[in-house]
């Protein structure tokens, strides 16, 4: 099942999505948000997956032709956003690029830092910035979401919590970085609002790519236009989904609409390219002494997209730029 | 104005709380739940007040008894829970108990991390907890819920967009911390569900108390029926509410129904007690080599409570004992 939340209100309107993302069909009738389906999952996803199969089957009538950009993120303000570090890969060129070693804890305990959720953005909502002195960047991810899952189950049990899968620019601001982490307290200036794909999926739309509670599919960003990367999020992930769900129950229950990421998608095999301006920057750094690409600036643009085997969008793209914010 | 959640469904129900907390109406037909209210603050805050004042005339007849036992915290769930460490006096009597010096930076720069909020505890609701190994402490906070806030804002602007402040029990598990800030990316594990007060109240409540975007009047917290501290939430609070405000606000929009807690209450006279634990164990550690008092076992409670010049409860108290929660 593919489901999107057009633009209203502050929780959006819910939509099914036809597989092909040609065409939609309102569904608001049985849940009026996607949280609120969420949140009566058991009871509502048999309703929508029913209109969903006649949707893809050219049974409902009052269709329409499905447009990303009238979209918001598929929960366009969530009651929990947790994003994790599962590619160590990543977190380990972090460290070297700054000289520092990687504790050993990192193979084995998860990386993980609340976000926040009160506000995402659209798959083609603009980021607006007030300063590019503070280092914007991209991180392509991707992200699921739970229904209520009990405090300190095992990870055997946290997989069947997983209902939807979505993609991510997890937006970071790096040169705001230093100073917050040095605090000790974890992110928060530096991680502005998040933007997720048009449509979020079951994963059963991912056939055999969805296997282990990981997704074996490329990762495919552009920068303005040009080939950035294409790491394959099955490979080189540490830690699987349903182990990140268990991290994030350890000490407490998790309620209906969780969202859980996956941290920026890196492969150790470098010709895939990066998910994220931090980690060129970073080997760039490693091989030549110094960072060349910069961050990006008011008008750089970024997509991130997944492809099934026949080249066909699975959760359509994210397509943003970059603007100047003014403050009042 | 004082509003409160009755216990229902994921959100509870709203409902208007007489001033002196005896008497309660419902409010459910002006705004289903505390969020709704706060998602149109500018409309239904008259409206509101309306019936407040008549419940509190003695002009409504439907009135009932009021029940914090029977309540949930205000917001049962929220989008945004953010909370700082306004005492800068307790952040450095941590560092001093683990003889680590702090930043300069930390008087001017606030301390803050994003908490969970996708599910809080109620006033009255049971503390449940998988291991006491884990270190249970409570902390007594203040917090204060926004409206709309655009980016960006100047702490001059901030203070306006505060609509409500309530009590918080942040449940901390101390013996997780080190090993979390350890990892850099902040509380996580050892941050579980926070607790707030029956009753959320608009800052005309507090009358003179409300000044300077701060609240001068003692917390007053006990532990298994004895006195464990009452000092002054208005005496030592280096960053008041608006600077918090603004804080959050730097890099995003911050949407309605925001939380933004003042971090544990603290004074540098010791003979107002301490708001959690760890601070009393850290005095014993400088005072005597080591921590005396334990953390929180399976049946210890703690009451949090905040009353006006005539004694009277403003928020109602948070009672809470905590449990042993055994895994599926």
């Amino acid at each position: 099942m593919k489901l999107a939340s057009l633009k209203h209100g502050r929780d959006g309107k819910l939509i099914l999505v036809s597989r092909d993302l040609t065409r939609a069909v309102h569904a608001d009738d049985i849940a009026p948000t996607l949280q609120a389906a969420l949140d009566h999952w058991a009871t509502l996803a048999p309703k929508l997956t029913q209109r969903y199969d006649a949707l893809n089957d050219n049974q409902v009538s009052e269709s329409f032709a499905f447009d990303p950009s009238v979209c918001d993120s598929p929960l366009p303000r969530a009651f929990q956003w947790a994003d994790g570090s599962a590619y160590v890969n990543h977190v380990e060129l972090v460290r070297k690029a700054r000289g520092a070693q990687m504790p050993e804890s990192f193979w084995t305990d998860p990386l993980m830092y609340q976000g926040m959720s009160d506000g995402f953005l659209g798959p083609r909502d603009e980021i607006e910035l007030v300063d590019d002195a503070w280092g914007c960047d991209f991180e392509a991810e991707l992200a699921v979401v739970t229904d209520d899952v009990p405090m300190h189950l095992s990870a055997d049990k946290a997989g069947q919590h997983i209902k939807l899968l979505m993609l991510v620019n997890d937006v970071s601001l790096r040169n705001l970085i230093p100073v917050e982490l040095a605090k000790g307290f974890g992110f928060f200036q530096s991680k502005p609002a998040s933007a997720f794909s048009p449509v979020a999926v079951t994963p059963d739309e991912l056939g055999d790519h969805w296997r282990d509670h990981k997704v074996h599919l490329p990762m495919h960003v552009t920068l303005n236009g040009e080939w950035f990367g294409s790491p394959d999020a099955g490979v080189d992930m540490t830690f699987d989904f349903a182990q990140l769900v268990a991290h994030v129950a350890k000490s407490r229950h998790v309620s209906a609409g969780t969202i859980i990421g996956s941290g920026t998608v890196s492969n150790t095999d470098r010709s895939k390219g990066s998910c994220c301006l931090a980690e060129k920057r970073m080997l760039e750094i490693i091989d030549q002494g110094e960072a060349k690409t910069p961050f990006m600036t008011f008008g750089d643009s970024v997509t991130i997209d997944m492809r099934d085997s026949q080249d066909a969008s699975i959760f359509g793209a994210i397509e943003q730029t970059v603007t100047r914010y003014i403050a009042e």
